[in-house]
């Protein structure tokens, strides 16, 4: 049973989850499936994997080929659904055990395609799939966060080469979600504004980092970013909840997002990178304040003792410049 | 010129320094000199480096060989020594220049050896520069910060082989530290005491997460670790500042620095790692409840989108095990 525990310094909480060492792959290099080896993702292999949660299909059967998208259980979770919430001392020390749902969804059958590379449909498929799983997770009264997240190319930490993402369920709120709730609360009760509509009205009236925009959301470098080109997807509409956007909405996230990652490939050359939704914690009112988003960052620079002893990241290139860069890349 | 940023969500500062470009290696995959290649840090090879600050010589002259010991100006720093501090805002965003000391410290003159391998004295030497360095930096009124680290090995984000360390002076006070600071301050305004204090108490006492012990000093495998066989190195004696600790604390050090270090080249085969110094920020009065210490993380896996999304770490080894494995290690 995995635990979590918290460090009494910073308040940062971790998950000891001892019986994952049995991975695939668990230390130091990552061994990537390459294409041609066997895949627990592909059509055809469904037994290889634990049964469907959630599946896209036309009239097939559960577990069978014959879909277009699939989310199951992870087969080496890093939390345990089972069980109740327990929290105890240990001398000064605070843990919790380990209760959390991890999902894996599979956002193609097909081997060969990225979420760049497949029809915009698809990834609206994958946002409507997202949504899904967060409206059902949501009802477990134990979790108070959700995240949705992906790791693409080995460097970014997939250890499965097939597209797919990860969907991860909490009984807590984690550091950086409270740090964000933290800044945009004190922001909000002081100009009673969101921070993240003011700064998608600023981005739009300076331009100089904005890198894409439709009817629905801007694609931009943000202000003051830790990674190389890393990039943000804002919502035009305020809402906290990823899971309360209208269908349209996800159709033009699924536009820009496809854009954004082509000009990535174009310009980056294939790069590796980690996706992520930032969306409310639960049982929170943060109606008001709070502005769900998706975060892109491309790994191209390694984090290093600096970043690691400080949370204060060593950045080499400029969201100006990072955004005229992939403004400027043409796509199809 | 570099430029502080800050984000206005997370109140997370970053560097925006774009002139380090031009290092020899920027991007992706860090060409490391192999052994034979030229090396700037040799002996010998003094010129090739900016001119020393610091150097631990038997009667030889400045910036030739002779020496045990250098520090010299980073060739490619990250911060600007240069310039008065400039606080501006450029909308609702808020930034700074990027003035700091970015300094290297050569271990040894000797190619060959590393921080585990070099005679105990060595490194004593090494944290004594240390205490030089900050001591002469913290007289800079400009500077709040000063993180001591070093990256050993590529995985770990080093870009010459060379045993060598970086100091790093900063205008502001970094987000880990401020994060830090803030638990213990509240830790000690309940309890009236030193938070680092009472965990060096109750890891005597449990002992099952003590990796090793000498009179000044305690290694540990702290309670809630974001990563496996992440060690602690704690001062028995309560001090906010690293550099007010006494000749005979830094010999202690070193000599359980050492023998943590061959624990690891043994157990867990040569790993790359940082090595972090935490110590108090200037003007500020941390006296009663900070308490400096040394943190060592080998880099044995990858950090994905599940942490870089949530400051949520998914560690695989629990610290009782990585304890027992480290103290259990066999070394000469």
């Amino acid at each position: 049973m995995p635990e979590l525990r918290k460090d009494p310094i910073t308040g940062r909480w971790v998950i000891i989850s001892t019986g994952r060492e049995n991975r695939p792959s668990s230390y130091g290099k990552y061994t990537i499936e390459s294409k041609g080896g066997f895949c627990p993702f592909c059509e055809g292999n469904e037994k290889h994997t634990p049964s469907e949660l959630l599946a896209y299909r036309n009239g097939s059967e559960r577990d069978a080929p014959g879909w277009t998208l699939r989310v199951v259980p992870n087969k080496y979770p890093a939390l345990s659904i089972e069980g109740e919430l327990v929290r105890e001392g240990e001398g000064m020390f605070d843990k919790m055990n380990g209760i959390g749902a991890h999902e894996v969804v599979v956002e193609t059958p097909d081997h060969a395609l990225t979420l760049a590379t497949m029809p915009p449909e698809n990834i609206k498929n994958l946002l409507w799939a997202y949504r899904e799983r967060v409206l059902d997770l949501k009802k477990d009264k134990r979790f108070r966060y959700i995240l949705l997240f992906k790791n693409q190319g080995e460097p970014a930490g997939a250890t499965l080469e097939h597209s797919h993402s990860q969907i991860i369920a909490l009984p807590i709120v984690p550091l950086l979600a409270n740090e964000e709730l933290t800044g945009a609360r004190s922001y909000f009760n002081y100009k009673e504004r969101c921070v993240f509509c003011d700064i998608i009205m600023q981005e739009k009236e300076e331009s100089s980092r904005l890198i894409d925009e439709n009817n629905d959301f801007l694609a931009v470098s943000p202000f003051a970013p830790r990674f190389p080109f890393e990039a943000w997807i804002l919502p035009k509409k305020h809402r906290a909840f990823f899971e309360d956007a209208e269908s349209q909405e996800y159709e033009s996230l699924s536009k820009i997002l496809k854009r954004l990652l082509l000009k990535m490939n174009r310009g980056l050359v294939v790069p590796p990178y980690n996706m992520i939704v930032h969306s409310s914690p639960f049982y929170e009112n943060t109606q008001d304040f709070y502005h769900w988003h998706m975060e892109i960052i491309p790994k191209l620079t390694k984090v290093a003792g600096f970043e690691w002893g400080t949370g204060f990241y060593i950045n080499p290139t400029s969201p100006e410049e990072a955004a005229k860069f992939l403004r400027e890349v043409q796509i199809p």
